[in-house]
């Protein structure tokens, strides 16, 4: 397998600077792939220098680029590294986090001291807000770009305009004189490409023209997008979430959030939309949002250097995405909290709020619907739901759950085979194959051929007497006077057009049905959101339209009797749609309350809270049975991120004693003593483990525990005191304690590094039960525990031992968890 | 002082059946006032034994009451009592939790052996919906019914119908054909008690008639509502907020929310709200609403017997409690997540959402006010607002920031001054001054006499031409037919209506500021949301009453002219009147993101989210600058409640070994050893000691730790033993391991205590900084952590040490916080 941006080591002399992040790009060229199916798991890959030797092409250019020639500062970090990860590495949050408060602390007591320092005091308080409005901002900004880009793209498929090649169909023709209200999407300026290359918009030769430039555009898009991916940011492909996932719940991917995987995802993201291919933005979108944040927090020493603090801004930023890609501030935040974050406290919900209005308010001043409207998908219904609709609802949810359930094993087991098979080897022909596929197939099909925000528009809208749409193509009523004024909203029997419509909408289902399992997780930008609702809103479309006509047709039935009254509408297709679309994304994310909040955001209809929770909840219900991850989590299963999920309780009943190392017969602990051990000492046990920490003990007899000290810290001091110390020679003391044993007088000195031990590390009795356990790392978010008996040092759990544990016991391959 | 209901210490024999907590309702007449100024914490007042004859009259009401006549399971609680929490309390969340799983693991196992069982397994899956779904219906109906009560009761104070006195005002005159639209609420059917008793509705004696009846109803409501709460349910005064923020952390006040004060609470508040007091029903019902769900998940054994799982129900019940308060299901559940909630994990969340969902479908369905909405308030404005009018708005965020912060110091003096003084000891004389000075200066004035949620609505609305309101008293154009068919909308100059309208509203700013400070606290249901929006809402009013006159006589100026169009209405007096009423319950609560959530779906105005958010947090900050706390934790710390901020973050650089005890200079910490100790030592050691709990050590030499020991479960099961076992006598060995030790052949035979020793009780090393272990007690919910240093037991560190300590930081009294 390729993967040179991936090393499982511990590198201990590499001192990265603090805002290297952004260097995975110099890994031009490669694939990233986290799956390795050599199968060397990180902790028994080898000694520790073979790490030194075999430092990976990513982190040689990380340090050989651009790494040098930034500056550390030597006051605040008097040996640097110390504190800091190595890539693909997870944090202590609690060690973060005291950091901060520390930080804070220091702060706070200068600040009594000088007005220079109240002033710092102050502005070190509102950095936090400062980052927040600058983040709303940004993202703000960039969706508005992203849309209008991709709306212009979209366009060029079918046509140019003439009075400038930049406006898009629509803009184009609000300019034009000769546009009337009916036929506003007309206008001499926009030619299509038949009548700049054919002269004639009719006939068989129009079309077929327009056909292949239709192709043509949407294979030069994609192969744009899937280049630039693969040439310049590997980490721009994909939805984004699962990743951001998993960086939330504490991990370490350099590069994943820098800038130019936000540069690359930008513009890719336009090209892939522009494409037609079965995908959204809105995943992306959030990806997008998440390395503004990550790029913007390099401006503030408070979240450049605090990787919990940094976290927190993600989160925040999540909910950014959300907002700016639904107009739906409350909508993202509860999505953060919901779906994405780990760790949510109150400050960052407040915070999160801000920046989804700041965003939302900066997308609505770009105003790229031009409708200057909040709300995407605007809809207005004219008739209460009634409660026996429930029951066509519930049967939306039962769908949306089993087609939720069933593309998650489709995309995953697509997605296997595209990581074991050679098909993974050609990412760009596999793109182009899918496009020209999309291409050719949808555009015959007016419901395929438009965008899929465009469809779910359609879908979701009522019908009015003007509306000249397909959906709306109802037999006229013979006699309007008859009815009565009101008539626009009655109903009315279906007529041809809307058979057609049906036809075309039964089709595009299956099409949208297959092809969106195998566009999801290709190496371009691609979400989720607009393809799962989109095959929703069909298939609620179309039982409304079932419903309605039943109803119209049998007035008589005693469940229609009370509730349609003849004349008068009683059943909104466009709700079913609404409906639709919630219950398949909530089968597909298994979002519930953000989906409700997202849903009524976008729509306006506060009012519909109940059936779209009643989809909702069946659809999580129904998909759950057959499988309790949603995509996200089934993606970060399937790349084998070290992800605790928080959602699922751990139900087996093991007890610490039988997750921790080392194992009944394993070779016993590597430990440190406190201030019995040489340097020489150290470093042979250090170089014969590939461990990251070891504990320190009052002495090996008794295995008393006094503290933990990083593989990285040591390290970095041993070699810093062997350069700069005189007198530290290998057969120098390493000294833990506070005061140093008596030696003899002939002795070299001794090293002291107590600075450089957790004097708190957190322990559990070997009797604590597992469930316990797990709960204590989620909530913690804890790197590694010590295991105790009466007092004495047992053994250690990281988190790469518990997910291991769990995934034996769900009786999956423990090695696919491949990073810690 | 007078407390009878309170007692400090840990009564080991004492086996609470697991649903004995309604009877506090046994201790009629006596007042529930938490505080005790004699200063005697619980932690040194004494003995054991003092204990056990000293037993309080709440606690022998409820064991010589209903408590025996209850059967325990004899199967699942071999040892009634073990596990189980006394009053006043903290709950272990990690325990309960751990027991859950147990539960749960059970189960699932046992449901593959038989149908039946998974049945079984499938029924407890889904109690937790179920349950859910009887909140909502049960506080959905409950709300409806206050609603219709409070209304009719208002409007009794005012006349009565006499085609039927249970019909309101309103209803009355719908069956009347002789209202006309513009005077809908005239009817010859209703009839105001000048009109009954003196025969002739206009005059000067009409008016003392009824200005008469209406003190006289007023005097009437309170009195029976404070009779009704000193007699039968002392613990239903006052909003309630505060105690269920303790007992969701994790508290335990047996008969708080046990079904007297469920009835109580719901009359008295009836006869609160109608008394025309300025006091608001929202607090009260989320109290309602928890005492509901605690009383309904006596029906589910997983519910009953786990205190962790109770609070998941009850956090979900407070959400309902703000969605029937506003008809805002949302904002029920982000208000429970960011105000109420301690551990709020996401299958809270959905189970909240549904509740909330249910009670508010189930509150409409009942419609009490008659419009068939969701939304209490629902505005329609027709201009958008204009982004200069930000200023303004953070002026209104400014004010109520100040009022919040000076409210909240008012009222705590005020409480306190309660506790210390005489005043105290005459409730119901302060209610009914109180209701008597109310009375008499709200009858004169329109907009204090009618209800607060009654003035809300009228400030929220916007003026039409039809408007006939005095607020809408704006001078007419001379020529409508100049300025077009828009007039309506359109800027007029204020006319005297309006004038003497600013008038009446400013003098009802004074009153309601002033009353409300005195109002809260008192000992009827009482709750702040109302009143503190009404503060808002008439200053917003007035602001925007005034911007509108400015921009109406200056159009010309700088600022005016781009956006005030002469003939156009450019700004909006009902949505300054809307961010006001967000300000200032911002300012009183600090609550942001579910504030702004709850006010749009007050008002359906998802257009008005800037605004609000800017106001509310503006409001926020400025109120954090006078005191961090908002009127609920104020209350909380008040009245001495053990409550763990989690929004706080502990400052302070000191160690666990600066808070644990035993301090420098006490004795050693009372220690149990594993198996050298006899039944006669052991019971020496517990009775001459008060401690909750007794670590268990290998030895008193090696101090090296094995479990902890609860005292509650240590007492019961040696009072056990020496009552079934035979040969236990004081001699007898206490072994806490797993195998004897030899002892000689005629020793008794020794009491095995393995099964009640926690073997995996938290530690922390005396090293750990304290904000880590704040952070862990926080997050895991901790009751006690023990302390060691080098694998050695140390000390302890309970709840309450953490408390003692932060108060002793913030330079208060550490004694004032009372439970532990």
């Amino acid at each position: 397998m390729e993967n040179p941006g991936y090393s499982s080591g511990f590198d201990g002399l590499h001192h990265p600077s603090d805002d290297d992040d952004d260097e995975m790009v110099d890994i031009a060229g490669a694939t990233l792939d986290f799956s390795t199916t050599d199968d060397v798991p990180p902790l028994s890959s080898g000694g520790y220098d073979e790490y030194s030797a075999g430092s990976s092409s990513s982190r040689a250019a990380g340090m050989n680029g651009s790494g040098p020639t930034k500056l550390v500062d030597p006051l605040e970090d008097p040996l640097p590294g110390v504190g800091t990860y190595e890539d693909f590495n997870t944090i202590d949050w609690v060690r973060e986090k005291s950091k901060d408060r520390d930080r804070h602390r220091e702060i706070t007591n200068k600040s009594r001291e000088s007005t220079v320092a109240l002033l710092h005091s102050v502005s070190d308080a509102f950095s936090g807000w400062l980052l927040m409005l600058l983040v709303g901002l940004m993202a703000g900004s960039l969706a508005g770009g992203i849309d209008i880009a991709a709306h212009w793209m979209t366009d060029l498929k079918e046509g140019v305009c003439l009075i400038g090649f930049w406006f898009n169909h629509e803009h184009c023709c609000w300019t034009s004189n000769e546009t009337t209200f009916q036929e506003r999407d007309r206008c001499p300026q926009w030619k299509s490409w038949a009548e700049l290359i054919a002269g004639t918009a009719q006939g068989p030769f129009a079309y077929i023209v327009n056909y292949l430039m239709y192709i043509f555009w949407a294979l030069l898009f994609s192969f744009l997008a899937v280049t630039l991916v693969r040439a310049f940011a590997p980490y721009a492909c994909g939805s984004g979430i699962p990743e951001i996932k998993t960086i939330l719940s504490g991990f370490i991917i350099r590069g994943y959030l820098g800038k130019w995987t936000l540069i690359i995802k930008t513009i890719t993201l336009v090209l892939a939309v522009s494409s037609g291919l079965s995908l959204g933005k809105e995943g992306p979108l959030v990806h997008v949002a998440c390395c503004c944040a990550n790029i913007l927090c390099h401006l503030f020493t408070k979240y450049r250097k605090n990787e919990a603090k940094r976290r927190e801004v993600l989160s925040a930023a999540a909910a950014v995405g959300v907002s700016v890609a639904f107009g739906a501030p409350i909508g993202g935040v509860l999505f953060s909290l919901e779906e994405v974050s780990y760790y949510f406290p109150l400050k960052t919900l407040w915070r999160s709020f801000f920046a989804a209005l700041v965003a939302a308010f900066t997308l609505r001043s770009i105003n790229p619907f031009g409708n200057s409207r909040l709300v995407l998908f605007y809809v207005e219904f004219h008739a209460p739901w009634h409660l026996l609709e429930l029951a066509p609802f519930i049967l939306l949810g039962i769908f949306g759950g089993l087609w939720g359930a069933l593309f998650i094993k489709a995309n995953i087991a697509w997605c296997r085979m595209r990581k074991t098979t050679r098909l993974g080897h050609y990412p760009v022909i596999e793109v182009l194959l899918v496009t020209a596929v999309t291409a050719l197939i949808a555009f015959p099909n007016s419901y395929t051929r438009m965008s899929g925000a465009e469809l779910i528009s359609e879908l979701f809208n009522d019908c009015s007497l003007l509306d000249s749409s397909q959906l709306c193509g109802y037999k006229q009523p013979v006699n309007t006077s008859e009815t009565g004024v009101d008539n626009s909203l009655a109903d009315r029997p279906a007529g041809a057009g809307l058979y057609t419509a049906l036809w075309q909408l039964a089709l595009a289902l299956i099409f949208k049905m297959l092809i969106t399992v195998i566009t999801f997780g290709m190496k371009v930008p691609s979400g989720l959101f607009i393809p799962s609702m989109a095959v929703g809103a069909i298939a609620g479309r179309l039982l409304g339209v079932g419903m309605e006509q039943l109803a119209y047709y049998n007035h008589d039935w005693l469940i229609f009797r009370g509730w349609c009254s003849p004349g008068a509408d009683c059943i909104t297709p466009g709700l079913y749609a609404m409906v639709g679309a919630a219950a398949c994304l909530g089968g597909v994310t298994r979002m519930t309350v953000s989906l409700v909040v997202i849903m009524f955001e976008l729509t306006g209809g506060l009012e519909y809270i109940v059936p779209l929770m009643a989809a909702t909840m069946t659809s999580k219900w129904v998909a759950d049975a057959f499988g309790r991850e949603g995509i996200y989590e089934a993606h970060i299963r399937l790349n084998g991120y070290p992800f605790l999920e928080p959602k699922e309780e751990f139900e087996h009943s093991s007890l610490a004693v039988d997750v921790m190392r080392p194992r009944r017969g394993d070779p016993a602990l590597a430990v440190l003593t406190q201030d019995s051990m040489t340097i020489g000492e150290v470093e042979t046990l250090v170089e014969s483990t590939h461990y990251s920490g070891f504990p320190v003990v009052v002495s090996q007899e008794s295995q008393r525990l006094v503290g933990f000290v990083l593989r990285r810290d040591l390290l970095i001091s041993i070699d810093n005191a062997r350069k700069r110390q005189d007198g530290i020679v290998s057969a120098s003391l390493v000294v833990f304690t506070e005061h140093c044993p008596a030696q003899p007088p002939e002795a070299p000195p001794p090293l002291r590094l107590r600075g450089i031990v957790d004097l708190s590390p957190f322990t559990v009795t070997d009797h604590t039960p597992m469930d316990i356990t797990v709960d204590i790392f989620r909530k913690l978010g804890l790197r590694q525990c010590l295991v105790t008996h009466n007092g004495r040092l047992l053994g250690i759990i990281t988190k790469k031992d518990i997910l291991k544990h769990m995934a034996q016991i769900a009786n999956r391959d423990p090695d696919s968890i491949l990073f810690n």
